[in-house]
């Protein structure tokens, strides 16, 4: 991320730093299990505004946030038209589009995994109509989240034939995709529970694993979002990585979770703290360079100005990590701490070129000595934890 | 699994049911973080004769399990020699074997990712011995858990060099193992954290992710263990169908846990019951024929006849759930049941053979309709449930 | 619990065994944070018809699950004189009822600890005329449960001042009861989390503590719910073992749910089926005479036909732990098993009638040989798993 | 928390910082439930010269840290010696101290709720006798965590007959502390598993809870500890406020925690850095004046001077919270933010004086209206969030 040296605000969001919404974001109107709508609907052309005059970059939208179930095709148009004349006028852009394959009572038992046919057959034919959409509209990623993939009881569901009509599904969405010569890649975004009892792909693991068996892997990524593998205890730093390493990161959700409970979606920032400075981190310097996509609920507590308030803080707390992080790995002492904690050598491989593993047989080694020596991990964190602070210099 | 019919108890475990543990579960002396050592050590030998005398049919371990660290040569062999003479005393086998890496102060930053290279080139090597000798006892798996691969703090590891360096392993492990021309496959074991804050590959999904990386995947499966996967509020029922699905199920460690929190290693059938029932139901009818191992902890609070106690139930209880998942798939009503949730119906692929994604287009449908049917999963859970409760006839 | 000799089916339910029914359990229409309704509303005359007909003895419900928030007079009289003429027509009775204090948006920050006075004042206002209608339908327990009392922030609630208002309300609500001669107790429903980030009175022993501040503490007890419990890792069987030592186990709410995750509200005997064994022996040989009350929601999957399967689940679940329950204390296996544990030496106080710590000071022990002791409990356990399954006779 | 004005580094810990250390935080050697020792035992006087070269205050210590269990009444005079002088040369206090019923294997079914009579009788002889030696040391609290009360199985005891023997035994050390004239509290630590299956009093709430059924409640409070409440999902600043209003916050353990798993001890500030922040907060500005404890364990990767960099992260981690949370008391935004959030008004009783129920029955009040105000407490988060970040001048 690179900010122009013109700039008073030091965290004022600006497009290159490519801060998305989710129209289903800022729009929420607060139905949670416990209660009803607190906020109204919010029109899709004030949305658009309203990111683009707090620095936002994109938006991005399920087809029902933007066309209500059951809109009539003039209503679409209508919909659609507004939309663009929003984005032509703001220049905001849509990097990313998605299905809504959870929201009515045709989904209960799922979209593409459920027991009935003929609403499987339904759910890829909305699904490919919003891909048509999110094309037209420029978007070159499509957001796959199977809401109601998966089951209350290991008795109403065979889990290996389920995964057979899911691999079935996404092979004919990227059929469908190629076929259109459209420039646009999946990213699957996995959760481990609810609203299921468990989902189906629960973790960034479980779906890169099930990308390996697709007949186009690499049209197939991840999407994986904060509070949902913090719901299941995962670090989500850890799982990024993998991510990273296996060339899966395809697109991001950052939110804000406190652990093992219901989904939160927190503004980015609050939550577990620590992980979202070092989750920044990872983003800014390990060669991620999609879209940093905010999918995070404004608390039922919050009016309009509240919304907006909470989106803002949002870029706010990405754009003071970052600077935090920059400022870590710029930190001689760190670079010191670094270095006595030998992270470095974990760089160099375990065999050198041309060695065997007979020549590993026969070396000398003490292994009481060795497991004398200090990591000095603790200072090293420490020193992490004082950047996070802003207390140093 | 097949019963003879001549059998009085029908829940006598046999060789046939394939029934192992390891040597370190039995042998389990009670150190926990807060206490010492309540039992005295195992003699391996004493273990093999009262694993075949309760019906067990196999039994495994980690190398310093049978060979405490630090013996010499001789001790080495003279050990071996008993182990040996116990097996072929009694028939029990050796169906798998695996490395301690994580009990020596010398593994405390991990083995296979540790910072340090020449800890790194040990660990090859402890592991590469163990396998010679795991060969040699004609263990066909070889399990690999990393219990100190990972990290407490995202600033003393980068992930992504660690997978860089598991992988090196790995696929030097498997060149040696073709190499020799062993028959043996290996079957990494997710865990999500402890004794690491984090760990790397911490559940099934991740594991099989990561095999796709190494340069034989074909050789290498996952070792799922029932409480590591539960300690991520993970289903150990549908993470091991994802593994049978994408044939990976080498092998797999049972026992019980409460959720998520430490370890528990409580006895198989214990913890969550009704996931102990669908996971055996899964097993006996899902095409898994490998060993059933058990790998728990008998409490602090037995002493070696309660040990013995404990080892007993983890195969009583197995067998009593296969029974209540055999009369379960038996039950007439269950068939009519499960024919009412349609769950015949997933079974077809989406798509007719010759059929194309334009033809879906055009089909009539009435999504509100859809959404009114029934599933009537709860009358089938509860169908389960009776079974397990032995409350159906 | 007693039965009759001359039932066919050992676990029918009958107005004996004391089931109750929260109106908005079986009236759930399946609202959740990602879906709409899946079912129409439920007429409350029809549900007293079909409870009845199950075999429940009890109704319970919040004022607005009965009275749609917003009905006028006349339509209040109307209702509730149809939902007394049913109540009278089939014998059930409304043992609790309660009041919601969290669907409408003027509860969106709490009610009796909402910053808002005129919103505390008009939430007493609420609940003290839904305490007059339960006072004249019968009702001798009071549920209160503070579904926003709390906060997503520490910065937005200060927890002590909060917990002023609490006592003060409750307070007030007992002085009330006082005053207008009910007899009537109430039950204080903890809950950990959701709907908010954290909620007062997290768990029993918080509610417990609390009420320990209240000017009328013997009026005021709690209402533990399996779930809620679960949802913290808690062990319920130890929490309401707490609550009935201290005498506060007023009421209950039975269900299921799958540890740290959102609130299931399964029905009950699902989710954790090993606690929901030992509850039910609690339960039926602790003392607690009060009502069996399920407060559950059928899974979305489910139809009309589907809600009646699952309330009637709820109910046989129950009636078979119950009797695997009576099994397990009547064993004479599991006396010499508790025997063998010294069970019954815990009930010996540790000091003898007139011995004095001095006393203790002299006595000689040996600890080396007390710590070899087994307990055997993993044998008394065995037994209890095996009575659970029916698998002894 | 004062500070003098002359002092360079604003972070450096001094004793009226009240900070203190348990002796087996800094001598943990590293024992867990995957390995062995990875540290030399550490000699108390070494620690106490350390902890006070650091800037801390006090010591405390488990009477088998500072004797070994089993020492001769020759070694513990002498090691009781070097102690004292050691705590005379540097100026450290004895704030508080505690016993071990945990570690041997005679505790292993429990200490004063174990079955056997005759380990509870050791168990108290045992306490009674490091109650001796803390008054001598100038202890005024004397902490209680029961380690091993609790149980694995329902099955295996009898939770209310043990929370009688609980009581029996706090009553008689109350009633010996009284007896010797000793000014010494007790402070229950509650946890809810860990190293059993599910403890006795697992949170704060609980341990409250039963500290009414005392015969001198006045004497006893708690000793909560971040990790153990964070194990359960609860939220420590809701715990200890609650703690704080019931006059029953009498010591506490600082430490760090990544949510629901095993106990991770991690140093203060480390693990859920936002609660860290509102913790301090909370400390600071809500009356409480005791010691803060640090209960921490410096990870297995340290060395000797690891574990010094580890602890020194503790003292100075809770003084840059301790500068953020005044900073964000003195900010002018933050005191209209609370204002607009209407913080002020829950402090104002919900009936004036002199009202009653009746007046509150007639009063006008438009809930949709009243449901429409914003709380706008996501700007007073966020406000918090940048302090906590150093992000606000």
């Amino acid at each position: 991320m690179t900010t122009s040296a013109a700039v008073t605000d030091p965290y004022q969001p600006r497009p290159e730093h490519k801060f998305s919404f989710g129209l289903w974001t800022i729009g929420w109107q607060g139905v949670d299990p416990f209660g009803v709508a607190v906020r109204p609907p919010l029109d899709p052309v004030r949305a658009v505004e309203k990111l683009a005059e707090l620095g936002a970059w994109g938006i991005t939208f399920h087809d029902d946030d933007l066309i209500p179930f059951g809109s009539s095709e003039n209503e679409r148009d209508k919909i659609i038209a507004a939309f663009k004349g929003a984005l032509s006028a703001t220049g905001l852009v849509v990097p990313m589009a998605t299905t809504n394959l959870f929201g009515q009572p045709v989904f209960k038992d799922g979209a593409l995994t459920a027991n009935d046919r003929d609403i499987r057959r339904y759910a890829l034919r909305k699904m490919l109509r919003n891909i048509d959409l999110a094309a037209e509209l420029g978007a070159s990623t499509y957001v796959v989240w199977g809401g109601r993939e998966g089951a209350e009881s290991a008795a109403a569901k065979d889990i290996r034939v389920a995964l057979d009509r899911y691999k079935e599904s996404l092979d004919l969405v990227c059929a469908y995709i190629r076929e259109r010569g459209y420039s646009m890649r999946l990213a699957l975004e996995p959760k481990p529970n609810e609203p299921r009892g468990d989902l189906l792909l629960p973790t960034i693991g479980h779906a890169i694993a099930f990308i390996g068996t697709l007949e186009h892997p690499e049209m197939v990524g991840v999407n994986p979002e904060v509070g949902h593998e913090q719901m299941a205890g995962m670090s989500m730093v850890h799982g990024v990585a993998q991510a990273l390493w296996q060339d899966k990161l395809f697109h991001i959700d950052l939110n804000g979770q406190n652990g093992p409970r219901y989904d939160q979606d927190l503004r980015f920032g609050n939550g577990d703290v620590k992980s979202a400075f070092f989750l920044v981190d990872l983003l800014e310097h390990g060669g991620y360079t999609g879209p940093r996509h905010f999918d995070f609920k404004p608390p039922r507590t919050e009016d309009d100005e509240g919304v907006w308030v909470s989106a803002a803080g949002c870029m706010r707390n990405y754009l003071i990590l970052a600077e935090r992080a920059r400022a870590f790995r710029a930190d001689p002492e760190v670079a010191e701490a670094m270095s006595a904690s030998r992270l470095g050598s974990l760089a160099v491989p375990t065999l050198a070129p041309g060695e065997t593993l007979s020549d590993l047989r026969d070396e000398e080694f003490d292994p009481v000595e060795a497991g004398q020596r200090g990591l000095h991990y603790e200072r090293l964190d420490q020193l992490a934890l004082e950047h996070l602070f802003g207390a140093r210099g």
